[in-house]
């Protein structure tokens, strides 16, 4: 299961002062404490200062990896960005995202090939956002079949099945785990990852639908979320359901989080 | 999705001296609170009971109708008690719960059968418990076609994959979850149906598993559970992941729990 902490993103109102000011300690401090929660990768986007993402973003993967040992997200579709960050991380990094849309892929994917990152691919294509399963599966057949051309192998490609809103389509949920089962799958040795909170805009009680969402994600194959590792509660509902699924076998990583303290009450 | 209230039980501390003694405020008050925080139906058990059982289970199935409209869930392994129960059951009864050994699948069927009741069906068979979730396809077919050469439609069957702790193997939520899916796709018009609980236990922080495996067997298509409808926070869990999986659309039940405050914040 691979943790990516969605954290350090400008978009965030508590993140958009300290990297628009390069403030390196609360950016440091930012990323260990996600470590600490269990964070396997750290994501990195700074996407709302336009002007300078470039810069910032060079300045953000070196800042971030003097703090932490763990590979970073970078998190852009800007070339530009990409490329400035790739240039100075350090390990393999991962590169979120790509889409089948012929430009942006065309732009990202020789870098991710030329830094040997690992990619998220979105089911995005030039026809636009795919409605159905089957329509998701296209993009990700395309997608899979292009990169592996690429020299992209399959244990580097995370597919995110983009995830939709229950309150605009009630099939919506159906639909991502759905596309997640069938691309695990399919695939033998793929990832699939997602952020999950799209799922319930719009609707009340927004982090009960989160966690039971990733609960079920994780039973229909997900191996991989892009989350805040300091949620401790959607972080237990992760624990245990990984537990349940097998992933965490004999419980001891469940029983380690319970000694730490890190397990909420429900 | 069927809701079985649990809570009249005399193996619940709570519950065993008042039907005892025959308090019949006590367990209409018991099938009353239950109903109003949203089950179908009432399971009834006084098996602890084992000399009374029979008079017992007729009284309880009278006194638990007088309190509230919804059908009972008969909830013993002794024919006797099942009959005396079935006599007096006005309406469609549910069977909890037969199972493929022989003894029992016989004492049990025609009762089944002479009053139209819904039955629950272990996965249980005279080599005893299966293991793998082949082993328990093989038992479940069996079920189902005898039952069906024994006039039990389909839609009346509601199979329990028999839930087992993950402490003494790890991959028994797999397992349950694998079976529940492949049943349901099996045998299209059938119900699945378990309590949750066994699957915690010996493991710290239970309710967080029992509620993250919920969402797990309702993803995986289960459509019955038997449980404590006062438990407000899992039947927050379950009626956050009918929304996902698409059974409450447009989320109108989740909506219409979360004005009546009945959503726990997590």
């Amino acid at each position: 299961m691979l943790i990516v902490g969605e954290r350090i993103n400008t978009s965030r109102k508590q993140m958009a002062p300290a990297v628009a000011n390069l403030d390196a300690a609360a950016v440091r401090e930012e990323a260990k404490k996600q470590v600490e929660a269990g964070a396997h990768v750290i994501d990195v986007n700074c996407g709302t200062l336009v002007e300078r993402e470039v810069e910032v973003m060079e300045w953000l993967v070196r800042t971030v990896q003097e703090a932490v040992e763990v590979p970073l997200c970078i998190d852009t579709p800007n070339p530009k960005a990409l490329e400035a960050g790739l240039r100075v991380h350090r390990g393999k990094a991962l590169v979120n995202s790509i889409t089948a849309e012929a430009g942006r892929y065309e732009a990202m994917v020789p870098l991710v090939k030329e830094y040997g990152a690992g990619v998220v691919a979105l089911c995005i294509s030039d026809r636009g956002m795919p409605r159905t399963v089957d329509d998701r599966l296209q993009v990700v057949d395309r997608l899979v079949e292009r990169l592996s051309r690429d020299g992209v192998p399959l244990e580097d490609i995370y597919v995110d099945p983009l995830i939709q809103p229950l309150a605009t389509e009630p099939d919506n949920g159906r639909i991502a785990l759905e596309t997640v089962a069938r691309v695990m799958e399919g695939y033998p040795g793929i990832h699939t990852i997602c952020g999950l909170s799209n799922i319930s805009f719009g609707l009340p009680c927004r982090r009960l639908l989160n966690q039971s969402f990733l609960c079920m994600l994780l039973a229909a194959g997900l191996d991989g979320a892009i989350l805040d590792p300091l949620d401790q509660a959607l972080m237990s509902f992760l624990r245990a359901s990984l537990v349940i699924t097998g992933a965490d076998p004999y419980s001891m990583e469940y029983i380690k989080a319970y000694r730490e303290g890190k397990l909420v009450k429900t």
